[in-house]
Formats: C-alpha cells, sequence, structure tokens
C-alpha cells in the first residue's frame, strides 16, 4: 500500500472553491495510486472566531474545555471536505483525532503527540482510499480531545506520515516554500529547493511561518521527508530532509531575522556559582522565554554583566522580576533596550567552512552596523543589532554569502526530479 | 448518590447571560445536594447555520458526515458552560457523546440510543459534581459520530436519566409546560400539572413543540418521571409520568390540532384482499408518512372508497403515485382536498367514561362544522374538518369538555408540592 500525506492549512480550506482545488490534488494523488491520508486545518478565521467566543464566556477560559471548543474548527473542516470527496465518487471519511486515536499527553493546548493507532488506520485504508484526518487535535488516555498547539496541524500531518511510513508529508500551504529569506525584506531571496531539518529548526523564527517548529523535529526523528510547497501552484516547492553531501557545500542557506527582541542587562553582577540561576529560575518559573544569554568575563573585582533578551511583550515583566531580586543577586543596574532585533546566518554547511563569523561581521561593518551580541551554535550565527537596521542587515548578509545567486549541487536537480514525477 | 438530569434547550443556552441562568440553576441543585447532568443543546441557531453551511458544500450532503458538523454545536455548548462552571469554582467537565459513550445504531441524523455506559459516568461523577453532556450525539460502535433527530437532546436527556435511575428529568425549555391546547389559539388553554405518558403520544403535534416524541416513549419505557418547565420561570411546569388515578377522573386532557393534513380519496376501489397493501406500499416506500385512513363498508358492487391523509407537501408526491397504479387497483377517481385539518380530543379517562365522542361531535355540529373523517384510538377521537374552522373547532371542544376549569385531583397536588419542594 502507497500511502502519502497531504496536509492542507486553513487558507486552502477557507471555502468551497479553495476546498474544491484541494479535491483536484487528492485525485491526482489518487490518480497515481496513492491511498490519500489528507490533514486538514480549521478554515481560515474559524480558530480565532472559537477563541473570541471562549473569551466572551470567561476571561481565563478552562484550557480543556478550550481544546473542546477549539477542535470543532478542524472536525467541520474534514467532515465537509469528505462529502465534496463522496460527491464524486470517492471512498473517503473524515477520521477526528479521538477516532484513530491521536494520543497524546493532557498538556491540554499544547499537547504532545505519543502515539498513533497505526494498524486501525491501516485497517480503513482497506476501505477507503482518502481519509480526511482532523489536524491538530488527539486526545488523552481518557478520551478527552487535545489540541496541539497553533500550527499543531503540520505536527499530525507528519506524525501520521511516520506512522504510515509515507513516501512523503506534502505541506500544501499559501507559501510556496522555504526561501533564502523573507522575500518581502529582500527582493533577492530565492527559494530553495532543499533545506536541512537542523537548518529548518535553526531558521526558527522565519521558518515558523511555513512549518510548526515541533513538526520538524517529528521529522527528523523519525526521518520523514517533508514537502513544502503552494495550494495555488503546481511548482515544487522545498523538501525538507536529512542533510546530505550537496548542502554542506553551500557554507549558508539562508538568513533570518527577528525582531521581537529586548535587550537586558544585568551591572556588574557578583560572579559567584549560582548567580546564573539566581537569575533565570524566576525569569522562568513566569513563563518568559529568555533567547540570547551572554555573560561577560569575569571582572577583577569579581563582578561581571549578564545580558540576555526576551520577547518585547515580556520586557516589563521581566524588569519586574528583576528589579525584585536586584539587591540578592548584587547587581549594581539593570539596563534595557527595546529596540534590537536579532539576525542570524544559517547553514549546515558552516561546519565545514572557517570564516563564516568572520564574512558576517565585516559585511555588518561595511554598512556601520553595530553588533551589540553574538551568539552562535554549530550551524548558526545571530547578531543582536539595532532594530532600524533589519532590513538592511538582512540584504548585505544575503548578499555576503552569494545566496541569490548559489547554484544548488547535482543531488538538489535529482531531489526536484523526484518531487515532479508525481 | 443523588442524581436529577437537566435539559437546557437552544434558546436557554443562547447567549452567556441565558447560560448564567441556567448556572444558577444548576448552582441550586448542587446547594440541594444532588449531582448534577446537564444536558445540552446548542446555542439557538446553531444548528440550522451548520446545516445551511453543509448544503453549501453538498446538494445532498453525507449524512455520515453531516453528524460530524451538526455534533459540533453542543460540542461547543457544553464546553462554554463546564467553563462558567469552574470559573465559579465548580467541579464540572463536558462530556461528549463518544467519551460517555452514548452507543447508538448506525442511522446516521436520526439514530436510536442503544446503550449508555452508566458505570463509567458514576466513576466520573465520584470526582465531578456537575456534567455538562453534549445532547443529540452518539457514536456508533466504530466511534463515528451520530445524532439523534432534530429534538435528540430531550431523547439524550430522558435517557441518561433512566440510565442514571435519576430522580426526575427536568426539561428546560422556552415553555412553561404542557397545556389544554394551543395558548395561541385558544386563551382558555390552561398548564397541565400532569399528563400521562400516552397523552403525550398522542398529543404527537402538539406535543411535540415541547419534548421530543421519541424521549416520551422512552421515558415511559423506563418510567422516568419528565418536568417540563421553563428557563425563565421558577413556576413549575408539566410532570410527564405513568397514568393514575387523578388522571383518569377527567374525561380530556387536551385538545390538539394539525393543520398539516391533505386527504385524498380513492373511488369505487376493488374492494378485495391485498387492495390496501397495492395503495399504501408504494406510498411507504416514497417515505409518505400516512396519518388518518377510513375504509367505508364495501358496496353491493364490490367497489368500495379508501380515503386517507398525508402531509400537505407529500400530496403531489401521493397523487403522482396513484397515477400510475390507478387502474391496477381499479380506482374510478382520485379525489383531492388540502383545506383540511384534523383536530383531536386526547385523555387516558376516555377509556372508563362513555360518550366522549358523542361529546365531540355535538360540539362540531353546534357549530356547524362538518366531519370528514373520523378516526380513533383508545385515548383519543380525531376528526378532519375544513382548515378554516379549525381555530373554532379547537375552543369549541376545549370548552366542551370544561377545560379551562377542571379541577385536577388530590394526587395532583401532592406531585406539585414535590416538585416545589427543590
Amino acid at each position: 500500500m502507497r500511502v502519502i500525506v497531504q496536509k492542507y492549512g486553513g487558507t486552502s480550506v477557507a471555502d468551497v472553491e479553495c476546498m474544491l482545488k484541494v479535491r483536484e490534488r487528492v485525485l491526482k494523488a489518487l490518480d497515481k495510486g496513492y491511498k490519500v491520508v489528507v490533514v486538514l486545518s480549521a478554515m481560515s478565521g474559524e480558530t480565532d472566531r472559537l477563541l473570541s467566543l471562549a473569551r466572551t464566556w470567561s476571561k481565563r477560559p478552562d484550557p480543556s474545555e478550550m481544546d473542546v471548543i477549539l477542535s470543532t474548527g478542524e472536525q467541520t473542516s474534514v467532515a465537509l471536505f469528505s462529502m465534496l470527496l463522496k460527491d464524486c465518487g470517492v471512498k473517503a471519511r473524515s477520521f477526528l483525532g479521538f477516532q484513530i486515536p491521536i494520543q497524546t499527553d493532557r498538556s491540554f493546548g499544547k499537547a504532545r503527540i505519543l502515539d498513533i493507532e497505526k494498524d486501525y488506520i491501516f485497517d480503513i485504508l482497506k476501505d477507503y482510499d482518502v481519509l480526511a484526518v482532523a489536524g491538530f487535535q488527539g486526545c488523552d488516555c481518557e478520551k478527552r480531545i487535545t489540541t496541539l498547539g497553533r500550527g499543531g496541524s503540520d505536527t499530525s500531518a507528519v506524525a501520521l506520515a511516520a506512522a504510515l511510513d509515507a513516501e512523503v508529508c506534502e505541506i500544501y500551504t499559501d507559501v510556496d516554500g522555504v526561501y533564502t529569506t523573507d522575500p518581502n525584506i529582500c527582493s533577492q531571496a530565492r527559494k530553495l529547493k532543499k533545506i536541512a531539518y537542523d537548518e529548518m529548526l535553526e531558521m526558527a523564527s522565519m521558518g515558523a511561518k511555513v512549518l510548526q517548529i515541533r513538526s520538524v523535529e517529528f521529522a527528523k526523528k523519525y526521518n520523514v521527508p517533508v514537502h513544502v510547497r503552494s495550494t495555488f501552484t503546481q511548482n515544487p516547492g522545498t523538501l525538507v530532509v536529512q542533510e546530505d553531501k550537496s548542502m554542506e557545500a553551500a557554507m549558508v542557506s539562508g538568513v533570518a531575522y527577528d525582531k521581537d527582541q529586548a535587550r537586558i542587562t544585568l551591572v556588574d553582577v557578583v560572579d559567584a556559582p549560582g548567580s546564573a540561576a539566581a537569575i533565570f529560575e524566576p525569569i522562568s518559573r513566569a513563563n518568559i522565554v529568555v533567547d540570547m544569554i551572554v555573560q561577560n568575563p569575569s571582572r577583577e573585582s569579581g563582578r561581571t554583566d549578564m545580558t540576555f533578551t526576551v520577547p518585547k511583550g515580556s520586557s516589563e515583566d521581566t524588569l519586574n522580576i528583576l528589579k525584585k531580586i536586584k539587591d540578592k543577586i548584587g547587581a549594581r543596574e539593570i539596563l534595557h533596550d527595546s529596540g534590537v532585533a536579532k539576525v542570524s546566518v544559517i547553514g549546515v554547511g558552516m561546519r565545514n567552512h572557517s570564516g563564516v563569523a568572520a564574512i558576517a561581521f565585516s559585511a555588518l561593518k561595511r554598512e556601520n552596523i553595530n553588533i551589540k551580541i553574538i551568539s552562535t551554535s554549530e550551524i548558526k550565527i545571530s547578531c543582536l543589532i539595532e532594530e532600524k537596521y533589519t532590513e538592511l542587515a538582512v540584504r548585505t548578509l544575503h548578499e555576503a554569502f552569494g545566496l541569490a545567486d548559489m547554484q544548488e549541487g547535482a543531488v538538489e536537480d535529482r531531489a526536484q526530479c523526484k518531487v515532479e514525477d508525481r
């Protein structure tokens, strides 16, 4: 049994016309002999409508009941789509999270998939050619409905593809793939034919617009080829796959940015074991996500500066927490700056190339862009800069690494052929 | 464990203000030491919205997928209501058809309840004080969602009350009880304190506005006391219970009417074995519901007239069917009349009183209302009359049987006390 998984986002199922286009794609896959597992999101706008409905009822809606309400969005999508398929004679049915079941933990609103009853799906696939599976939802061990968080349908699709050993997991969305950078900022941005799971993960802020990050972790873990492409064109999009030699040939595959950064510096903190914990534990307890952290080398005084970034919206809460512990950690002063942004260059090829950081820094220097913090991972270099330079920095780095005109290798072309075959 | 079941219809949960009133009622029941199983309908208008959504997608929506969509209405209601309860500290949760499960057959859109897993409900009731159960829905043996037909939440409530051996099943609605007749037609109409299951069943057309007929059959079968009352007042409504002596004391308990009747007469049909079957089998196959049937005594010619009624909307289809079989059954002529209505007097007391029919016929005669067909059951007498006389006939019969000022017996008063106690 040859199975493929296709996931369609909210804009792809927004109304009956959109769904008819989706049906055409599904019919094509059927023609090629596939059994098709179609994962659908709620119609665009529906999840927001349900959220605001719940907030009319309760200022802080109970998360478990919120999930019961939110799951109706996908429930409606899959039933409507199944009707369309049956109307043209396809053996199809809707499939809800609890029916499969897609077993999750009990973290309502951000549940994690624990298990998918694949034997039952294969059993159902004997009688049906298309299963329209509600994305974004699962159920816990007591059959209570859970949801997987925003963008969770991507994870549903990848998890199903992993469970069913599908040939590919196609993610249809309103963008046509993953770009070397944001085309709205940089007209030179180029669609990538392939990107490694790890690169996609590091693209975080940029990539998240395309794929829920958790789905990429899932795809990496189970080695599921993910094909991100547009619902509205026939062009191949971007394959998210395991790293291969062709990828390593390029130093950098993309430039990402994140304007949602605020910098906070604690001046002259006592540099003793436990001082970092004393700072970050209370911040973490308040559910504030800290991104970059830099600690200067300790000075002779036995004191140091601790600098880190948080989302702009969390900046005030963070400052309030720090004011309370200021004396305990012996900080002389708390500085903060909300006018900052992070730019990053990403690429698995970085590992084999020296001088990537040097190229990035010189490029920014040429444009007189001052770097406030640097932070690196094995395949990423991030710089915190003044926010107003974000676009300039992105274009500069994109050009410095020749991303606009980079030739992708032979392996890529083969990959593309395979995709076009279907 | 003392359990009561309360069911609230669509107008009772239409918005957050309505639901807050429902919450007050539930809190009162909690104060009295009950565990409360609250069965909710979809918010008013929601089911129609979902129906018309589906019809945008498909001219003849697949019934199994239709149920997946329709069930979201109640799903949303119970989750929103649970939020309200939790917000004021009540141990509450929503409960969907498949979670209990409420096991039904596979007749999508008009499923019948087969079984309710009561042990699981009792188990859950150890941890929760209120269960908000989605009415109208269940699931079949493959966990596919089914719905019970319009008004199905009444049946859900009665079935749960039966399964849980609840003290009473309270049906809260926008009318405050069952009346001796339609108050819109007859200002003398009086609210009944009690009515027997059988009477309620015979009230069909009138009673159906208050309770789904199937729920009454269920209540009768399991002897569940059903209390129909208004969400918007504190007054007791009408108890639907087993027949008792006080009921038998009254000859008639109500006058019902049905304007949706068309009369069809086959003139000079051959009166031979099988001729009735030859007429009604093809009509039944076309899913047309025949109500009254009257066959005149056979004439010397060996021929007879066959008269029956169908809903006005089915009259044309019926005539087309009859035209095809006219020759086969040897009918000389087919007459039809859509300007008719049925008025009925109902009462379990009829069994013990002679002359009920005579009183009814004389009353109609006094007003010069011609009776076109008469049909009787053990506890009901129905007359087909010209439609324009419907209101007059109802008022005349209501007065003829003294329904406006009838004193109900001592047993009734006791019943009322019991209701007011809570």
